[in-house]
């Protein structure tokens, strides 16, 4: 952590230090993390930044914000077949903050590091002018030479997500005063505050995907992306998106809420691409991890955007995607 | 680079895929980097983050802003006697940026590049709700145990430090209109717009250094560090401090910056502690590489904050030490 103000000095150590729970953080006491390699291991690197009022309400509570900072990270490399190790946190606080503010956001991030196997290992913090920003870079760990990529997807491979689609999207328009619900609406909050990434998923991708991300910018246009690199089409069976109760009941309310549903982002689910006869093995492995994974289409030759269809297979226009930028 | 409005997708494709000239990037086509261990190595990993109105002003010219980003976490890597390998960019860009403006901030981090032998890895763009912010997370490499740290400072140690101190926070203070110089006004604001990171320097630090830390925050506070974790104290003889002509002549007409320059913070100057036996293979090595370094004190037994002393041995106090937060 570099800076020098005192006040600084002291929250690093309050806070954060305790977080720094490995020998290789150095306590935090240094300019930079050292990791020693562990043979046979390659290391997985992403960063994501959240800020207030673009990715959360600034008002949202510190934990929540914390565990999205972490986890949206975490789901990255989930779906890279990747076990975390640990991440860097480059913190921008605004004048405003308090100590029992920054107490709850640690208090989150050491329970997320207990939860998902990973430790502080070091980091940044800063004033910020405006609004409160969290850069998170997170380190995982593959075997060598087998980090899921994007661009791996074939013709004929069966594409699968984990849990439920589209209720996170929902959750925003319920915590933004746009969407109301009979029921179910505090459910599609928490899954829009509180992403939850599917760790435990990753060595089942490791071992069966041929590609792999996860759903963070909306199923459709993220599955465009894995299109793009691999130089293939996909179709998708409207009908076998997994949707949660409460996502079920919005839809018929509102069958407009497709787009967003299958659009809309923030899932974190993993989307993967599975050879069909690893499929089974893939189910079974999931499984057995505790994760729930549905089959929802199949990648096809001609190298195009995903096209939707509905139970008659008629095609379904999903309007623009989902982006924070 | 993870989200997925068509414009940024665009914007990576022109401006920050070419700056992935790598590998393990990937193209910037996938959600994580991978990094191949190479045997015998240790990664060094350091994140810091510059906002605008903090680190920079928002009117400095984007290729100052790109090249300060950069820099100032390769000059962390080279004060641990780490080899530059690669970084991750999290720019959070304010709605009004302008393709001319990033054009210029992606040639500048190209050029960089090229001069200190690393590349872009990976990253994400998001929209700023406020200002302009650049967090990067540099990766470099040691040999396996190596990495110098601020703790091994040891009594009698001699205390180096690279090029000249404080002409970037008279250089602030020139940029602010807050100190007006006859002469070398322009050459002070130039070391605060354009830190140069002392990457050449990092393998003499590597073999002679018992402990070392870039100076961000300020020479004596910088030290202060170094001493708190060896457990040490140290003594500074202010007069062998290395200074530019032009710092030298604002100091003659204004005996009051001798605060400023020896805790203003922004050098980006090596502050090495090196132990005597060694004091001038250290110097010859650094010479060899074209790096100006200066003995300035002395690592003394007692833990203590460092004393700094004029050159009739009376101490000099220094007001409290300078923050970014």
């Amino acid at each position: 952590m570099a800076s020098s103000r005192p006040g600084e000095f002291a929250l690093i150590e309050r806070y954060f230090r305790p977080l720094a729970d490995n020998a290789e953080a150095l306590g935090l006491t240094d300019d930079a993390a050292v990791y020693r390699q562990r043979p046979g291991d390659d290391l997985v690197l992403t960063t994501d930044t959240v800020a207030a009022g673009i990715h959360f309400f600034a008002d949202d509570p510190p934990d929540a914000i914390a565990r999205k900072a972490l986890r949206v990270n975490l789901s990255d490399l989930a779906a890279k077949g990747a076990q975390p190790y640990g991440y860097l946190l480059a913190l921008a606080l605004p004048a405003n903050w308090t100590e029992r503010w920054l107490g709850r956001f640690a208090a989150a991030l050491a329970a997320d590091q207990k939860t998902y196997g990973v430790t502080l290992v070091g980091g940044d913090t800063t004033r910020a002018k405006d609004g409160l920003s969290i850069t998170i870079t997170a380190i995982g760990r593959v075997p060598r030479g087998e980090m899921v990529l994007r661009s791996g997807a074939e013709p004929g491979d069966v594409i699968f997500v984990s849990g439920t689609i589209g209720d996170a999207a929902l959750g925003l328009r319920v915590r933004q005063g746009k969407l109301h619900l009979p029921r179910g609406g505090k459910a599609l909050v928490d899954r829009y505050l509180n992403p939850q990434p599917r760790v435990v998923l990753a060595p089942a991708v490791l071992r069966h995907a041929s590609a792999a991300m996860d759903v963070s910018d909306g199923l459709v246009g993220d599955l465009g992306h894995i299109c793009d690199v691999s130089g293939v089409g996909a179709e998708i069976h409207a009908p076998a998106v997994p949707l949660s109760t409460a996502a079920r009941a919005a839809l018929r309310a509102d069958p407009k809420l497709m787009a967003p549903i299958l659009n809309g982002g923030d899932d974190y689910e993993i989307l993967a691409t599975v050879p069909e006869r690893v499929a089974d093995a893939y189910l079974a492995e999931a499984a057995d991890a505790g994760v729930p994974i549905t089959r929802i289409g199949t990648i096809l030759r001609e190298k195009a955007p995903p096209v939707v269809r509905d139970g008659d297979g008629r095609t379904i226009r999903i309007a623009g995607s989902h982006a924070h930028f």
